[in-house]
């Protein structure tokens, strides 16, 4: 498949978007025209920047308001457009995107649009070039893709075809299985945008929310398969209008507008597959490794020095972790409570001191028990992230890993039959053939990590492509000094999810913690018991701060939910959380006061199926954490 | 008047709020629930807190979905709502929101729901408070005013009222007139909000994009005008849900909103005058001094030391301004050139040398020429803006001034017949009798400021309080790293004009100002001219370097306009930038490069009445300067 993308969709000068967007992968590039009004050079040396990079100009966009006008107008837009295929020439570019018409002087009659759109095929026949005619959501008289291609069926002349965009279709919601039927060589051009489901003005939506595929709640595989079925042979193209990668790095967001593109082919080719398409694809669609089955979180890992490796396991001992083992050849320790597992390390000259050294006490690095740890690693990597090895002792265990967009490290994990497990051939196992101690926790639920408000998108993608997974619905929570966008994804069986938060306000407590890890940050990790009461009266017993929640909250779940006075008392004392689901499963969750302004940790307990992750008590929460940073 | 404020306005915690809101002149409070709930105190605690202040709780809200509903349903509401009204007590506020129901299971039966308000209210009565009903403007079965008052008006009881809030009024644009027929002792409440007109979803727009009166587009003074001859006599009270605000000072969010009942207060007086309302206002509206009628820019005056000075002198001079005159007390001098007067301010120990020593070369006082400038600042004064006064030596003249959002000064100036001018008594003159020299520059047309991205909406209210400006709309700009947004304030005879531009993208030219500035700064001061051309020639030759603008924009511009080849030449040589209004009005301009990445100087002319300032231009203008940083 030949990838392209609209040099509208990343941030920088030209000069560094071509260069960002061949480095990324893509093939071609659609040139948007500002980007080259505001290009201090001539059009032949942007085709020499481009042919210099072996990047092909696939489109020159847009031409507005052609079709539809009076006599006069129109013959003013053929001098308009002829001055375009000229520079075009000078470009090396032989396709123009023509928008329908949003003036409101339309003249909404199909027969003279047909005329004049043969006016323009002709012309264009004349310069050499195709234009691909676009019908806008918003155009006045044609704003539906099938209306345009009725037009440009009856024009019927092979310089002039369709363009197809996603979002056009699909923000209107207008069907798609009939692209399938249009013949694949009157498809000139096709643009692909992913965007979330927004109740506002769809030229405002389009204007400002696009993102890539993956990153929105567009149906893009099946919009896609029909284009491929329908014998499209051109590239998939990526036209992104989004205030956020405006601002963001140039080469981050090309390199994620590829991946995307990579996943939007898997998708789908595998809902061609699924519905047995009759017709074959046109193009070969990248295939990566199926996702892992993922088992749960393996152990995390975080960089200490000697002074916070202390802190962190007197934290761990009084949440009733034992000390496991010693890991054979570096300075680093395990603690294990139920399947919970944490590692310290403070090897010194290591990958675990770099990442010391610039954030400080941090999660630098999770492992993920898979099913096939190789295959994981080469979905990963298929995807573009970078591979990370680092120094191995002798028998120790080679763990493929990728970095995360934050620099951290995402081991993957198996465990065959009959073979030593990771733990014992890495570590000196303290009581290998002892009884496990037995305490309240049984394992991690879930983690929750603090991001950059501009990188929440990024890792959206990451968890998607890398790790297959799928992301929930995001919601917004108020912090006392600003608003945190929180979104969570999950492995298919739900063994592992991960909660990302990021805000783009200074005050908030992700931003401050942002603050204190130079970078993205661990914010809490959440373990799971079945008996919190229990677990929280231990931990309380052994010395463990817990998050002060105001009585105020409980005198309002009172009122909000019939649960019986002595419960609310029970929640209140110990500063329990609380959220009760449509089907009646519950959430009773509990937070710890923060480890040194980083992180806390969460104790859940979920009942009757309950699934997410309190959300509702989150700005409860926040306030209360910010009480305790003053 | 009273004037109060819902907590749910500002960022903070409750004690930051209560205390932020009576600072700010404020006499009462709405308890926004949230806020209590997070609030690790009793009820009574919050009760001592605000009667510590002298701040009254005049409503406890919002109370959800009790109306509409089925019998056993309205039993547990009634339930939930007397554990509140028991909560109001602990707080001392007798007056609770209820709002119309949004529940898709609300039934839609008036009767029905005059039954179960009238269970509301004698359950009120019962508890000794009031409830104020309101509909939301996404309520399912009642959503307007009107439709509530009828549902009020039939209960008939004294402890049931009508809760006015423009927002949801004027969100729907439901007319307001009727207002004024409603008897004023059944409104129990009245909120107001402003917002922009935005076309998306009335409910995210009233839950993000709220903002105080004046710095949106509802005709607020109307809504205001009818509630004030219905006879009510309770507080005007803002309840605004705004992004920004909940990221932003307390302190200053809470002034901004007492300033903007003020101004709300005098367009409500104003538009009843107008009126001439047969019905006397309920209740004294505040009444400031009329704002001055201005007559253009006195004079710019930058902070400099002697390097920046000499810098910023050499420019003038190149601009061909005349070295006029030196002060008489102070190390500052004065350059002119037509009208235009720029100080440039050395003095050490001085309020310049202060700013100086924070900003850097800086524009650190603008003076105003007025009408009266005693009434002028007295206004801005009224309007709580801090008066400043600085050391004045003998004969000099004493400049009443005000300090804008950055901690700039404004000053006003005016001159009387016969009397020396500011410039004779304070200056110096160098040639006060000699003739002047005549230059192509006339004065000053526009002066454009960088602002932080939360500043703007402050900055509004500023210009439109203190100087009695109108603001135009705000459009959105590409800079190669991100948007900025910009909106221009202006004085009612067009003779002041100033563009605002903030940023929340980190490495956009507005961005990069205010890093160089350490807050607000000047982006450019824009002179205006008879005689572009020329003007640039004679400066071009005097070794102005102007802003280089690349060939492709002047190619595209002939495309666009039907120029003669030969203008779009001699545009093209001189880098200067057009644009046409719709009755054919023209804008030439064309922007000098920056002096020590600070600010620039932009030339400009206007033709057949063009009134705006080439807006269409910024992208491209800032693409260049952002070449120009590398």
């Amino acid at each position: 498949m030949q990838r392209s993308i609209a040099t509208v969709s990343i941030s920088g000068t030209l000069a560094e978007k071509l260069a960002a967007i061949r480095q990324a992968g893509f093939d071609g590039v659609e040139i948007f025209e500002n980007d080259l009004l505001y290009f201090d050079g001539s059009p032949a040396e942007v085709r020499r920047m481009a042919e210099d990079l072996g990047l092909k100009i696939v489109l020159f966009q847009p031409f507005r308001d052609f079709e539809g006008v009076s006599a006069e107008r129109l013959s003013r837009n053929l001098e308009r457009v002829k001055r375009k295929f000229d520079l075009m020439h000078e470009l090396g570019c032989d396709r123009i995107l023509v928008c329908s018409n949003v003036s409101p002087e339309t003249i909404a009659d199909d027969a003279l649009i047909v005329d004049q759109l043969g006016a323009l095929a002709r012309a264009a026949q004349q310069a050499g070039v195709v234009a691909a005619y676009e019908a806008l959501a918003w155009g006045r008289h044609v704003h539906s893709y099938r209306h345009a291609w009725r037009l440009v069926d009856a024009v019927n002349h092979p310089n002039l075809g369709l363009a197809l965009d996603s979002f056009h279709t699909l923000s209107l919601n207008d069907p798609v299985d009939e692209i399938a039927s249009i013949p694949g060589e009157r498809i000139a051009f096709v643009q692909i945008a992913d965007a979330p489901k927004l109740a506002m003005d769809v030229l405002e939506w389009s204007r400002h929310y696009r993102c890539f595929p993956g990153q929105g709640d567009f149906d893009l595989a099946r919009f896609t398969a029909r284009v491929i079925e329908a014998g499209f042979t051109g590239p998939l193209s990526l036209e992104i209008f989004n205030d956020g990668f405006r601002a963001a790095q140039t080469a981050t967001t090309a390199k994620d507008g590829y991946r995307s593109l990579l996943y939007l082919e898997e998708q789908t080719r595998a809902l061609m597959e699924r519905e047995r398409a009759a017709r074959r694809a046109s193009q070969p669609l990248f295939t990566p490794p199926a996702p892992p089955a993922h088992v749960g979180f393996q152990f995390l890992e975080f960089a200490v020095d000697a002074t916070t490796g202390a802190q962190v396991a007197d934290w761990l001992g009084k949440l009733s972790f034992r000390l496991a083992g010693k890991h054979r050849s570096k300075d680093a320790t395990l603690y294990q409570h139920g399947a919970a597992s944490i590692v310290l390390n403070a090897e010194r000259d290591s990958f675990a001191d770099a990442f010391y050294q610039q954030h400080g006490l941090s999660l630098c690095a999770s492992a993920f028990r898979v099913d096939d740890a190789k295959v994981a690693f080469e979905r990963a990597a298929g995807f573009g992230y970078t591979p990370f090895s680092g120094r191995v002792g002798p028998n120790e265990r080679v763990l493929p890993s990728v970095q995360a967009p934050d620099g951290s490290l995402e081991y993957f994990v198996d465990e065959a039959p009959d073979a030593p497990t990771l733990y014992e051939s890495d570590f000196v196992l303290t009581d290998m053939n002892g009884p496990a101690e037995v305490g309240p926790l049984d394992g991690i639920d879930h983690v929750c990590l603090s991001l950059p408000a501009d990188a929440l998108d990024t890792w959206i993608l990451f968890f998607k492509t890398a790790f297959g997974f799928d992301a929930e619905p995001s919601w917004v929570v108020p912090d006392p000094y600003g608003l945190v966008r929180s979104r969570a994804v999950r492995s298919r069986d739900g063994s592992v999810r991960i909660a990302l938060n990021a805000s783009a306000d200074r005050h908030t407590a992700v931003a401050d913690a942002l603050d204190t890890y130079h970078g993205s940050g661990l914010n809490h990790v959440a373990f799971r018991t079945g008996d919190i009461f229990g677990a929280i009266e231990q931990f309380v017993a052994d010395g463990v701060p817990f998050l002060r929640i105001p009585r105020n909250y409980y005198d309002d779940l009172a009122a909000r939910y019939a649960l019986p006075d002595d419960l609310i008392d029970a929640l209140a004392e110990k500063h329990i959380l609380y959220d009760r689901d449509e089907r009646g499963g519950e959430f009773f969750h509990a937070y710890t006061e923060r480890i040194g302004r980083r992180f806390s940790f969460e104790i859940v307990e979920r009942r009757g199926g309950y699934d997410g992750y309190g959300a509702i008590n989150a700005a409860v929460r926040l306030a209360a954490q910010a009480q305790q940073r003053k």
